[in-house]
């Protein structure tokens, strides 16, 4: 794996890694797709310049093949693991389900070439279309990390944006048995949605109960399931990642999310990942797409375990 | 007419006019109307907080009862002119169609209130759906004041984009005779637009042309016509406005502009006017939004006669 | 209550509520007036235009007759309150002794319009004269959240700016018995100014001694007492909120003003609640105002108990 | 004269000149002090930070005894030039009269130790306290390079205003006679300002003007006369100086604003010199100091003639 | 030449071309080298971000293989021209000696694989390490567009920043026989460089002279000589073009600059070029990095003849 | 100590503190120096604008003789300590052992001048030819708070980057005995570094630890040692300071460090301070700066004890 020294070095791509748009089956240990579309953006836009930060904020933690040497467990992490950059879906404007139908599919595609399949958002609404791709998946959990809940049936007259994707995707992924949604603190996530969310089974619990009882929360996320975990960046309070279309205070810090997915991937096969609603262009210091970028290689060295992967 | 002395007090309306959204047949001599909606823009989102900008910022460009008084020329400017904000049209997000009946139908109303319609922006896909509103124009001319023609088909895979505003509105309303339009100058604006538009008699030129030749480009604006004037805020070279979605270097200063837009109000009957492309996030400095604002009551001075009025 | 759909149509008002500058008497649960007037800035100006970013910013918190559903309680809150946008005062420059006779005017007259009469700066003076408007009030306790004391006689050769508002309150109003100051840290609060507070029996809390001892600042918060609130958004560390004029490290989060503010709230009959030192220009990440919108909705669904409202 | 090679070295001074706060007098050609007041501001205030901006983005222009290398001219411009920064005038808060009594008390001592003295401020408000100082000079002329009049009597209820502030130098400095006012183009001077103004013989010019004809304009500036040259950072249109309170389109370029300020210079003795309204904080890209900086440096380069010095 | 459409989709590489760092001989019409290096600036740190920025914002101009229709000429732009992106040099930080070789080394191997050699920059320093891959041309004349003539022999104790680049590459590189420097306005180009550059015959053209005599500028060009461009945007008025080091006012216009390298191309055998200074952190708009991408693809345009490339 | 009141008012230093750059031998009790270097950034250069934007915000914090009241303790702190800004150290670009020579010998003067010598970079490498003059000093331990170990060989083939600064300092600094790092948190600290510095018997404490067992944390700390005290802010968690080159997340809280510094100062002998990595253009809100500022003078008022000074 080659990659230039200096953070400031280019073309960027996901962590310095080679794009291989047209990665063979099985090519990697972890695979990166973009999706730069924003549509389903309520308020501020902008989350479809997300991949776009995300690479270039992601040099500072470019992986090489040896990994990064854990300074205080005193092991290495991520040795040998294979990343790369399989690119971007290419969205039609204005038409939305052609463009959900090309996410599908590159994630399809992706699952076959990666053994951990990461999709970089974008707005929420992605999260359906790229759920639809795991409808192969006999018993689905999915892991929501978000401030907001995802279940309206009909939001601001759409039945596509960040407020129902995930309404959507229990509706058309027939294996989605179960969402853990954490982190909630949104002002009003409509009984309507609660009530049908809760009468699936659904887990929802807000930024509050994480913070005063994480034992309580991790109690909630599954185990020896499949799980497809999403995470929106505003559950991290804004105050650690301001660059989001709708930042709600009071959120969770960046340790609390760490715990959170230590869990998730400590005591489940971890089948899916995506990061959404980083809208860089909001956030002028620049940390927001680093403190996004540092998560998701915290995640991937959690997740690696070289013995799994043989 | 009772506004607020300072600047900074609110709540804002389009020049601290009142909030009139139920105003009467007649009941203005100048109307605007807010169409915060940018689903049309394909590079940088954010035209959808126009209008919320131009409120805030037009503060200092209150208008009274008593008018302006024109240093130069030794007259009051727009006394006695009575100006209304009467909103916003409420888009519905991920739904064109429905979005632009909600802006034709909002034109159309505002037309019947003020002998001065005007519309703010939102991207330049909006222009298609407030020309809409003007059917039954016998015969309509368009300035349009651009760095982009607008004139494709399909762009990026949509009919319904800033690139293809007056290509739809050709095709759907009937008395629209001819475009004139000024301050071209995108790198790429198709060739088979160009040729279409040239097919239909209509006249494209670019900035340079303008500055080069004033005079010339003078010639071109009709006369004694019922003119729609459509104001792309990026025909101003981005030092003047950056922000904007798809700023081009080497555009028309607000001399120019104000010399082009002198013509239209002054040979004609203007019969509508749209300001659009404002991204105001695109700009910290806020001063784009303050051009805007100055932009919009210097053509106001332009337009009133008030004998016309009568 | 009509309001518009996305956060990003206008005009904008506080909330989306309809703006009813000469609102009767009894017409609302919660009114809202602006006090655009930074002069008693004495290091970075412009929160005069706090009143203009709340309203921009708080449409995304638009308050229908339904109310809220809230998720953790499983009931619905602020269901039927009714909230109106009274305006703003309009300062007169330079004088400040006017600008204040109008802000204790137009307070005096809001009480008689809104049952919670809550006020947007502006800077910490606004709050003198806002406190003169409860001159009839026999009994008052302020609680006031804030990183600075603002109990100096004079600072900076002034007598009327955010350093002294409180020590003119107790000056002039008489019915003012007591002062909760919670979240203090600024780096000189002034011998003379600590001592005459204590003196008088005021509780002055540092922030530190509410992060380490929540339940003994609680217990210093009043019952059953008549209170005005005056949150200045520096109590708030920093880092979630960095729009406002002296930010001091080492702050409050925004769960410990929530829990100092339920306090307040559920323990007293609260007449009146201002919320001072916005200054957005200061944050162009624009989470500030959206932070301090937050805070205020969350302070009016704690507030608001229909039964009370009978 | 020691200084500084880099930029970012500081203590920063204006050009990295010595700091002499009791500098003798006849110490220095040119002394600047800074005047850090923005309470005549009606908008958006901030000009408080002109100094202290201005010190830190001066530093590229550091003069050395050297002085500086004309490549167009082949000579050596400001050689032997003596500058001195003599600090900043304190002022007190929401104490406009005593304030201005500072300012006009540093002036006169300022006029005693440099033979060019150069107010940096602050908002407009000050050139008023300024021009105090030259009430010995008995036919003092002042050009007056601004987008707006600054000669109403109130405005916004105040008498001591950026908007009132040659008003009432006209009114209380005997020997001002005439007012030279270059690049207006404010929308409204009010008629009142205008007629006054007029009917005192100052002549009033406005941008448009200066650019179509400038040699016009040159005409009107004063010759042989004692003036006094007060520049108002917004003559500048505000592509170029885009950090100001009030910015107005269609202003000057920096070409035009130097060959009038040529003409100032070298037909006249320069006895005073002021630059306002740069508001730092309204540019984060910086340049607006830098731009400043480069003007002051040029003005001291035109004025500068070792053979007046002895 | 496959691409995205959208501009936000990526990853990003210049102007949507393939990414080939390993590219054949004679493998492309235009091959553009990022070379991420900035410890030559002296003030404003930063241009090591113009490779990444420039790579961004040029998505809106990616080049297809069937060019650009220019609507005013009636032709298309471009058609036919092969572009790649070879990537970046990697600096080693602190080795001023060896980071230069590797930067010559780039651009020998760069000369290999395109007809146009493009150099995105960095400071201007990266000029001279660039031209010295140059070092067989036997007769290599250089157009210098810039603010600062870059001739000193050592600056800031330096030999080695962009002050003294053409001063080193007139040293080292034999045919290096005319530089033509043309928008220089620096405060103080030093005697010493400004002589030792006249006399070894080069042409030192101010931005004034420039804009005021286009044509003798134009003069001043070479004709049917083997030319090197260096284009640094300072050059541009920082209205223009905010985000670089030094910005200097009073420069030239998009349109002036155009027709400096229109003569450049269309009189000469163009054998490379570079583009530097562009610090894009300094510019929150955007724009710079438009502008500049915008520029190159220009130049481009002026420099494609299909005829000339069989 | 004469300064000025409002904290806009200028020429400013550290803390309003008198300009001595030929400070006589222990004139002061505490004496800063600014070392405006950065050329050891690998990633976003800008700290050598660290001394400019820390004497622009300490204005708020300017200490008077009489010292700062203590609202919590009752007490006053810092009365009579004497603060002196000695200046810059003047770097030489591209030339890093001359100019680390520089620092070395002024960091050895300011040693004779103050017994509190603090030292305000700049990036982190120029904690290494601070530590060189304090090479007299027989048992000499540095804490070092900061996010990155910077005890690298050699990176990025420098050996004199912020991360080498440590590695170098123990080869050179003949005492300097041990380091206790804490608040580690970089991703990849290198296990030749980890091991080498823990083979010296430093202690190497991650900022997880540090949070989760702060009492362990403050055992680590030395006691009534010579203790050099290196606090890099990115130590602090980006939320509360983000305007710095490498943000990790995941940091400490000012109150943590607070406590950490308590430790140092109050058991050990303080020699030295320096506070790096400030780099204010990345962070447009100014509360980077501002919180460094006061970060400092709370470290001030915990080392200072009148008794001791005598």
């Amino acid at each position: 794996m080659r990659h230039h020294e200096l953070p400031s070095t280019g073309p960027a791509t996901f962590f310095k890694a080679p794009h291989r748009p047209d990665a063979d089956r099985g090519e990697a240990h972890i695979g990166v797709l973009g999706v730069p579309f924003d549509e389903g953006a309520s308020s501020r836009p902008g989350a479809r310049f997300g991949p776009m930060a995300l690479r270039d904020a992601s040099g500072r933690y470019a992986l090489s093949s040896e990994g990064f040497y854990d300074l205080e467990a005193g092991v290495m992490r991520l040795a040998g693991a294979r990343l790369v950059d399989v690119g971007d879906v290419d969205p039609i404007q204005n038409a939305v389900t052609e463009t959900f139908d090309r996410v599908t599919s590159a994630a399809r595609r992706l699952r076959t070439v990666a053994r951990l399949p990461v999709f970089v958002g974008g707005d929420h609404s992605v999260s359906f279309p790229v759920l639809r791709a795991y409808d192969d998946v006999p018993d689905l959990h999915v892991v929501q990390l978000d401030a907001h809940l995802g279940f309206s049936d009909v939001r601001r007259g759409s039945r596509f944006t960040g407020a129902t994707a995930f309404r959507r995707a229990t509706e058309e992924v027939p294996g989605l048995k179960r969402i853990t949604a954490l982190g909630l603190r949104e002002l009003n996530s409509g009984r309507e949605a609660v009530d049908k969310a809760r009468a699936r089974g659904h887990a929802l619990l807000t930024a509050r109960r994480v913070r005063e009882d994480l034992e309580g929360a991790l109690a909630e996320i599954p185990e020896r399931a499949a799980v497809y975990l999403s995470i929106d960046v505003d559950v991290l309070d804004p105050a650690v990642l301001p660059g989001t279309s709708d930042p709600e205070p009071d959120g969770l810090g960046y340790a609390h999310v760490m715990r959170l997915i230590d869990a998730v991937v400590g005591r489940n096969r971890l089948i899916g990942l995506d990061l959404v609603e980083l809208a860089p262009h909001l956030d002028p210091t620049g940390r927001s797409a680093q403190v996004a970028a540092r998560l998701l290689m915290d995640t991937f060295a959690l997740w690696w375990d070289p013995a799994r992967m043989v």
